[in-house]
């Protein structure tokens, strides 16, 4: 039977993989994906038959993935992180629409936003939200209208793509609609290059957050009201009242 | 030097377990953690040593964890899904403070809100929220407060706890809140027992269901405005124009 595979490969460490995932990679024919997230896992599975394409090209790659799946390769499609939020998985399922081939099995993975987290303390403790700051396939609008949302509800937010080459100025604009509802203290975070060479992280506040240059490997944590700087470490109490 | 591992088992099958999540376990002297858990590890690491609580009484779990860390032992303190999500690691890193004994780490693990997605399709491919429907910690009116923002930002919203033994009317209430800026055909999804035995899955309107009789063990999808029905799958596409 026609199989793909649509594999979430965590942040980029190996063993931050699941055994789902290896087993998926181990059982596929043939890789597809990004090239950076195939050097990944390249050294794992040495002599894999791989399909590589540049960072965009999205669509492209999905539907090689879909045709050579229903040719009968087993193939793995790769996504950085959780293969679900941001990733392949949605637009997998959207091209293959009604059809019945391939069976498509979806193999989640560790998102930045929880591996990002680990590193920066326990941000996630409580209720969080997840906002893309990129405007490629969303209207700025929206955007704003979820960190305006995020603010009001006191979530915990990441965010996801907080700056590209082209665009430098998402993260002050997010900033600006945060501290619209949010006090300029509160606790923020970011980690760049969870889990590979060169990890790097730090944790201040919302108005420094304002005017940190980061870039698209970095993911960022705005805490919430709630949100503490316990011995250098982010942490967002379980609830407002611990009971024992 | 004395260490905590808090760590992060994923849903329940070990297969979705990280390699570092293995590492910390293998490398524990001994394991603590709420019953049901330590039996998802157990046959994987017969004859280690185990303290075991009940499902409530975290607070005293995790303070004889960091003592048993600073005594000297290695300690690996268990999470379902994540460490940080709802989980152990905010609770340690408060009971410890300030204090620099023991070193702690925190592993992460593939949280129910992506273990979960994978069974029903790509709910998660935009912006989401995570909310808990447990008013254990949190008093109701901030969750009813969270449930509006993020209908409100047209977030795919994850309920995690979506009810009791003693409170079953939380999801109807939830449901409630979110149809006053929702349309009723909303397409959702629960799942049950992710990862393990009797896994069940539905996908379903939002109007379905605020009736949908659920339990402790489930985690509910609400689709955005966005979310669609695709072969049966509940898919939230990567934005609003697909451009290749």
């Amino acid at each position: 039977m026609a199989k793909l595979y649509v594999v979430g490969i965590g942040p980029g460490d190996p063993n931050q993989m699941t055994g789902e995932a290896l087993a998926a990679l181990d059982e596929a024919d043939v890789f597809c994906g990004y090239s950076t997230y195939l050097d990944l896992v390249r050294d794992l599975f040495p002599g894999k038959a791989t399909y590589e394409t540049p960072m965009r090209g999205e669509a492209g790659r999905c539907q090689w993935a879909l045709d050579a799946a229903i040719a009968g390769r087993t193939v793995a499609l790769l996504s950085s992180g959780d293969a679900g939020v941001y990733g392949m998985a949605s637009l997998v399922l959207e091209l293959a629409g009604e059809s019945i081939e391939p069976e498509i099995e979806i193999v989640p993975g560790v998102t930045a936003a929880l591996s990002g987290a680990a590193v920066l303390g326990a941000p996630l403790g409580h209720d969080f939200c997840c906002i893309s700051l990129s405007d490629l396939l969303t209207p700025w609008e929206t955007i704003e209208r979820r960190l305006t949302a995020a603010a009001q509800g006191d979530f915990v937010t990441v965010l996801y793509n907080p700056a590209s080459r082209t665009r430098t100025d998402h993260l002050s604009r997010a900033c600006d609609v945060l501290l619209q509802y949010q006090e300029p203290d509160v606790v923020c975070g970011w980690v760049r290059n969870i889990g590979r060479p060169h990890q790097d992280s730090r944790i201040l506040t919302l108005i420094e957050l304002r005017d940190e240059e980061l870039d698209m490997l970095c993911t960022v944590f705005v805490g919430s009201s709630e949100t503490q700087l316990i011995a250098e470490r982010m942490v967002t109490p379980r609830g407002y009242e611990q009971r024992s």
